[in-house]
């Protein structure tokens, strides 16, 4: 058992603080990652604050985590020492479901063990990305291209493959029209992916506060959604919307902006159920989609592409001693565009 | 200006009376059809009930209609004298749109001409099929095979292409598990196409009270929605979902039921909003979609499908004098599987 540093939640109200954490004996397929930066997720918050169900405090969050590989377990064959290596939402699943079988593993039938606040195999409670050290199973461990940054990379292990993934899925690509609803950690990269994948963008944010960005990103369109007169402009439009914002959306009002076959997707999504009008959808044989990260082969794909395309996300790095006050920035969209913790700082 | 007889509503309240309607002089691109059969759709009653908004009293509905062809106009190339013909749920669209440019008229953007209760081209206001003739621009009259007895071609022109376009659509095939909710005029044909098709077929119904049926029409499995068993013994098993009927459902219980990529679509749906937890649309990356009738080249398909397949509904005919009664058995679900009036009664 290796006990190491970690910044740690201890109630749904209190400040995050530095603690500890125990990482298990290396198994004979884990590897142990000398954590070198951790992404804060807005799921982070949700989870550490109780808003997505009960927690196991104290806990440390975040899932989104890259370093060097420093040992690995006697059958470890796919990672060495001295890798840079990341890790995303999850650590394991059951391997034996049809979706694990099919190589979907983040839909594993009896749920994929996510990175924190889960159960792990050993009945122990999985332990985050906020610490200076984490063991994970091979088979959850990506190669991060050395191309890539490490304080960039992080971000892609969940802001980047939970927007990778749909729109790959849903063909964004020459000829489609995308719109990105929300500009913030994960619709800055839906921006970057889609603008690479070949498609014509449009961000639809609340405002038009970070519409210089969005166009920099290579959108070819920016919409305020607080103006009612954009809903209008762009009906029947899209052949594709990735919605990003986990507070309500007025689906309806969306669903208007998909042209025939068109598909709106959401990645982000409140604990209340939202009202869909079912005639909205008879309209142009549209489409009400969610989906939830990728599988392990495609996030390794997408960290591949972001090397191959020069593509990496906007952040802002910071040391432990900053998170709680990120916490609050994150919370009133104040970051361009993901806070990324300096894990040295724990050290 | 020919005035034909015709079944009424006057109000959303009284029952339906005898009385007439005026058809236009043909135009060039106009078909006159004498009527045989008119089916008797569950969007009659909510329409003439004013369900559904504004009605424009008196109004004649009825869009399953089947007869023969008289008279055509002088540019008229499609269709000739004699011919069996079919009218379905619109009489045209504005062409020009892209969804009509594409032959998915349908989904006219401007919105197609419904066969009643809407506004025609002229300013009319149209009227439906349970009357003695009706005239049509020939691009909406279909050919009814011979093999198809005119009784039972009425329902295919809404409750058959209504089922068959999502089925093909979303392609229910060999290999695919679908489950068809509800066992009425829709559902029971959504039964026999997708077993036609070659998928594997279960019936959700409320009761296992039309479980001979639906296992006669090739259903594999029939099982009870009233059940809650039903809903954990399924989970995570259709590729594809049709939902029947247009009284609000649980559309999270449903979406369990879907596997990895699994699609719920709704031909039938409530005014009011459904709740939908967007939570269970993450798990397997399902859909929830929704989808209006079918194109006129795709409804000739569907005709076509069934004279070589020997794939007709289930009827009970009646006369003009038994529709009031008809009305309230079909909101008790007491009719195996649709209602078609025998227009000669009207005569």
């Amino acid at each position: 058992m290796l006990t190491v540093n970690a910044i740690t939640a201890t109630s749904a109200t209190e400040p995050l603080v530095r603690g500890t954490v125990e990482r298990r004996d290396l198994g004979p397929r884990d590897v142990l990652i000398e954590i070198r930066y951790a992404g804060i997720c807005h799921s982070d918050i949700h989870t550490v604050r109780g808003e997505w169900g009960e927690v196991p405090y104290p806990l440390t969050v975040g899932h989104e985590i890259v370093g060097v590989v420093t040992e690995v377990g006697g059958q470890v064959s796919k990672h060495a020492v001295g890798d840079r290596a990341g890790v995303g939402c999850m650590v394991n699943s059951c391997r034996e479901c049809a979706n694990c079988q099919a190589g979907q593993e983040q839909y594993c039938t009896t749920g994929n063990i996510g990175t924190y606040a889960d159960v792990d195999r050993d009945g122990t409670v999985t332990q985050g990305g906020y610490s200076t050290h984490v063991v994970v199973d091979e088979d959850f461990v990506l190669r991060v291209p050395e191309s890539i940054p490490y304080e960039k990379a992080a971000p892609l292990l969940c802001a980047g493959i939970t927007t990778y993934s749909p729109l790959s899925h849903w063909n964004a690509g020459p000829g489609r029209k995308v719109a990105v609803v929300g500009m913030g950690g994960l619709g800055h990269m839906a921006v970057k992916f889609a603008v690479a994948m070949g498609a014509e963008v449009t961000v639809l944010s609340q405002t038009l506060g970070k519409k210089d960005d969005g166009l920099a990103f290579g959108a070819a369109d920016y919409q305020a959604t607080r103006d009612a007169a954009t809903f209008e402009a762009l009906a029947n439009r899209f052949d594709l919307i990735i919605n990003t914002v986990s507070a309500p959306i007025d689906v309806e009002a969306y669903l208007g902006l998909l042209r025939l076959d068109g598909t709106l997707v959401s990645v982000g999504a409140p604990p209340e159920p939202l009202p869909v009008q079912v005639f909205a959808l008879f309209g142009n044989r549209r489409s009400f989609a969610g989906s939830s990260i990728g599988s392990i082969a495609e996030t390794q794909e997408m960290l591949d592409f972001c090397a191959e395309r020069g593509i990496a996300p906007e952040v802002e790095v910071i040391d432990a001693g900053q998170v709680n006050e990120a916490y609050e920035r994150v919370l009133s969209s104040d970051v361009r565009y993901r806070f990324v913790i300096d894990v040295d700082s724990l050290r």
